[in-house]
């Protein structure tokens, strides 16, 4: 059995994962790679840190030069994260002819596109299945076994810990700072949960699925994005009340050759296929012109679940004999498409308000959402008789800038204290 | 741009969706491929049967022989289904080098393994993934994406016709027989529904998918099969109130590396992932010891659906240069488990009998469940006061062998009438 030795870049959470695998796997692994893995070196920052027993002391390094000065490591896996020195490292794998695969979101959305020409033109592999979605294979699937269809549409849970938090509100009717801090004792959040709660992360991946979907190399900065630090224990009750659940989607539609880019909290409803998916689990369905609806359902996160994604890909690899990277790792790079400005973007959407509860106010209110072509689905009243009341719409389908013009009216009403919420709707789904 | 020429064995449902695929995603295929795809032949019984304005009728033949004597044609599709003449097309497709593309799950339960020696041998590809579960690419899922993994379990929803039925059933209250002819009426069911309501067509995919995942050649006529014709809208009912829904599930469990298949109408508890698939749905719920639970969900027939997966199999081998039989294709064999006997399976049971309504009639029946290691989790009793009663039982996790025996002793019993069913329960799932 010939033997491979790949290098580690990072030894956190997935790194151990990986570790992990390598070893309960071993057997499973040699035969269906074709090559025994021997990891040979592990690139830390502090050699003193406590690791674990199992792994050899020796392996350990922080001078990265042993790693990529030494020809024999043909595979780096880097599992580092962040932008720096993570880019940097990566660059010089492939420019020392070492393929490469990595878990890196951040670095694959923002340059992703620049380090696959580098590796294309070296010759090497570039893989990157744990990037999004951990543990399941949503790039694989939508680069090796959909390659028969157009895509229409991606709409995905990838964020595990905004998932936690929306079910905890949904389920427990938890308050968001109750659920977000319960997240955080659990290691679901981090102690600054900007980059989850405020939408950021799922932002680079919905960027990362889009570039591979449709060929499309959008700027990041460019999407539509909000997170679910606004949703309200009261509008998670509103949405029951409707037969919704809140979840944050990421958003990719091809609307006739535009795509419409979004990441923002979603009341979809309760029979929806991705209405059920809960904790901190992820999926991501997918609609094709051939095969319909489609979704993969799992882990996203997680030592083990990300590390079987890392594996993977070192697997496919070593199967490939080391040699695959004339046809795939290639995003599909058919049709060039626009991409919508979210003014343009179609759906349905909830609004909360506190009105004076005065004989005419939802008449005026009406009024300007029928100006702005927005039809209303349906509306409650809340606390007939105090001086102040709730009342909450559904509208029909509409587009964002006319609900936005109808919103900036609405404001001025002098009978209206405040408009609570506003939430999507994505009613779409036909199972 | 390179062209390449296959020929589809059979034009019905699926065949006719391969050529709309093509035809309506050339663009991205060629793209995808590298290879301009051109359909030379199709092998039809009939030459004069309509077959849509859109085919060139100078591609049908009814001659084997222009097919598999065309040195230009690389690629066979074979959707004609059944086991003669598809075995032996296929054989001398192998035989003249060229790879085979297959959508038949009986031809690949059965020889498959022969078959995929024979390409082996040849150095010709053999792709099914249209085999098992339509659109989905649970194939390629276990094949290439888990590979890093031990697969534990895999449970699965992967018949559509009888899943319409059971949702009807559970959604609708209908019967079984009015349900059953919906179905056939919407041409989910056949004429003659027995080779899905009796379970065997899970049975052949449940065959392959254990070969894939376990390496193991299980005889498709010893693993445990029973349908859904026994279940009757009383027993939905009974689920409901007990918070569990009746799925037909095609299990595979690795317990201490023994194996254990079954086919059966299943009581899930409603929040498991596959409770929520409906209508003509397949999913399939993989446990792999790194990734964990993963879960795949989308069409398991249809043309388009179908064609998706037989048109990504037939790119997957053009992107490859139609060199990739060196690697893939290949199930894995690494460990050779023993196939459990179903008196070993464990799991939990859904009693329900028709018993006189005298004192200590309970007593008797719990007494013998207790004498056999078969503890009860619930009881509920309907009917008090008549001549017969129904008494429902949902037990602990106990052996087949223990039910079996404790069923064989109440039946025995003066104060029983009948059994009227029993369902076994999954309650597994901790998700």
């Amino acid at each position: 059995m010939n033997k491979v030795k790949i290098a580690l870049l990072g030894f956190g959470n997935v790194g151990s994962g990986v570790w992990k695998i390598l070893s309960s796997n071993e057997e499973e692994i040699t035969e269906r790679a074709g090559y025994k893995v021997e990891v040979a070196k592990i690139l830390v920052r502090d050699l003193n840190k406590n690791r674990g027993a199992e792994v050899p002391k020796n392996l350990f390094t922080t001078n990265p030069d042993e790693i990529f000065e030494d020809d024999d490591i043909k595979i780096i896996v880097e599992v580092m994260g962040g932008m720096e020195p993570a880019k940097d490292y990566m660059e010089r794998a492939i420019k020392s002819k070492k393929h490469v695969v990595t878990a890196n979101k951040l670095a694959i959305a923002t340059i992703g596109d620049d380090l696959l020409n580098m590796a294309d033109e070296e010759g090497v592999a570039l893989r990157y299945e744990a990037s999004v979605a951990g543990g399941i294979p949503i790039i694989h699937g939508i680069e090796e076994c959909l390659t028969a269809n157009k895509i229409k549409e991606i709409v995905g849970i990838i964020n595990g810990t905004t998932n936690y938090i929306l079910t905890k509100m949904y389920l427990e009717n938890m308050s968001f700072n109750d659920a977000l801090k319960e997240a955080q004792e659990k290691g679901y959040a981090e102690a600054d949960p900007t980059s989850d709660v405020e939408g950021y992360d799922p932002l680079y991946k919905l960027r990362i699925l889009t570039s591979l979907a449709f060929g499309e190399r959008v700027d990041v900065n460019s999407i539509y994005r909000e997170g679910i630090s606004n949703i309200e224990a009261i509008d998670v009750e509103y949405a029951k009340e409707f037969g919704y659940v809140i979840k944050l989607l990421a958003i990719v539609k091809d609307v006739d050759d535009v795509l419409e880019l979004r990441v923002h909290p979603t009341m979809i409803p309760a029979r929806h296929p991705l209405a059920n998916v809960n904790d901190s689990f992820n999926a991501v369905l997918i609609k094709g012109n051939a095969v319909g609806d489609l979704m993969f359902y799992g882990r996203g996160a997680g030592d083990l679940p990300t590390g079987s994604a890392v594996v993977g890909d070192v697997i496919s690899i070593l199967r490939n004999n080391m040699d695959l990277n004339k046809v795939v790792d290639k995003p599909n790079r058919v049709s060039k498409k626009k991409v919508n400005n979210i003014e343009n973007a179609e759906t349905q959407y909830y609004i909360r308000t506190t009105v004076k509860d005065v004989p005419g106010v939802l008449a005026e209110i009406t009024t300007i959402l029928g100006k702005n072509n927005v039809s209303v689905l349906s509306v409650i009243q809340k606390g007939k008789g105090q001086e102040y009341v709730t009342l909450v719409f559904v509208t029909h389908k509409t587009f964002e800038g006319n609900m936005m013009k109808s919103l900036e009216e609405i404001k001025e009403l002098s009978s209206v204290q405040k408009i609570d919420n506003v939430i999507r709707v994505e009613n779409g789904y036909k199972g």
